[in-house]
């Protein structure tokens, strides 16, 4: 005896993204069949719609509605400067800080021989076509792991010799995290790239 | 700068179910979106589908997809034997063991002061009237919980005046759990509800 057919179906649909198993799909499916039905409807329609209207911006491949997106149309960015991330989700985070002021360029991946992602997998060519005199400096932001580091180095080995300035985002302790607390390769990144006080 | 606004909504919709963060609510908008767009349509329409159809059993209050729920409506099953529940999930729980073969019935929810929940806003009433002289045993199922206990206790003084033999599942230490780890109340009820050794 099993729960109803079309309840199954949903709970198959929720336990196939990420990191939902199967007692939260069931969990988030009961929780569906008991919210407003014009709540579902609007779930269910805005669920295809961002499917259908959600596209790649054609220039950095960030998330659009348009051609091109928001950031790239933007007259008052920085276009000399292109922070480069592995996924669109980098880019918000960044955003975020209201800190970089730049354009992105969004690689879709990060090299990883073993998952079988060569150099051409990912949005490179279309970065070094992007360099096109105007861009002064960029910044390698991809994650701190091994698939991020290579790509890194990979992009730096490409960009350097063109003239651009290549330069990799800070790693070492987050802040109000401890010291005691930090992994040895973090510490270690953070005495290697130690900065001189200002005043 | 944010992400776009179809993304957004369905991020925002993510993060209305239970137990899902912001930051889970836009992974999982994330994976949708570059999900294939007919699995997304087929996610969609399930969706609404289940909340159109699924609704509770008329006699039990299980789920159902018809006037009666597949449980109620099979005549192999015991009748004279009801296991009261909380909700239904707890029925899947149980139906997973094949270990109980009589019907169930689905308060949907338990007494609880503190939440304004009385006797009268769970399906204590419903249950009383399917004691029709044929029904020789009520299990109580609830949760070793507070509100499950007093909800337990309340439905117990209700019915044994009535002739029905009353019974509450047994409390103890999980299968394959250590005593050394049990708390002290789980311990406590474990040995409370001791059984006498077979052979």
């Amino acid at each position: 005896m099993e729960q109803t057919q079309s309840l199954n179906r949903l709970v198959a649909h929720f336990a196939k993204l990420p990191g939902i198993g199967v007692k939260t799909a069931q969990r988030l499916a009961y929780y569906v069949i008991n919210m407003p039905e014009e709540d579902v409807r609007q779930f269910a329609r805005d669920m295809e719609e961002a499917r259908a209207k959600v596209r790649y911006c054609g220039v950095c491949g960030n998330l659009s509605e348009e051609e091109t997106c928001e950031i790239c149309g933007d007259v008052k960015r920085d276009a000399s400067i292109i922070c480069v991330v592995k996924d669109a989700r980098d880019v918000q985070a960044i955003e975020k800080t209201h800190e970089f002021r730049g354009l992105y360029h969004v690689l879709g991946g990060t090299i990883s021989p073993l998952e079988g992602v060569g150099p051409d997998d990912i949005a490179i060519k279309p970065l070094l076509g992007r360099l096109d005199g105007a861009v002064k400096e960029v910044i390698l932001a991809t994650n701190p792991d091994v698939q991020g580091e290579a790509t890194a180095a990979y992009i730096s080995r490409l960009i350097s010799p063109l003239g651009v300035e290549v330069t990799r985002i800070a790693h070492g302790i987050p802040i109000g995290a401890e010291l005691e607390y930090a992994d040895e390769v973090t510490i270690a990144r953070a005495i290697e790239g130690r900065q001189r006080m200002k005043g």
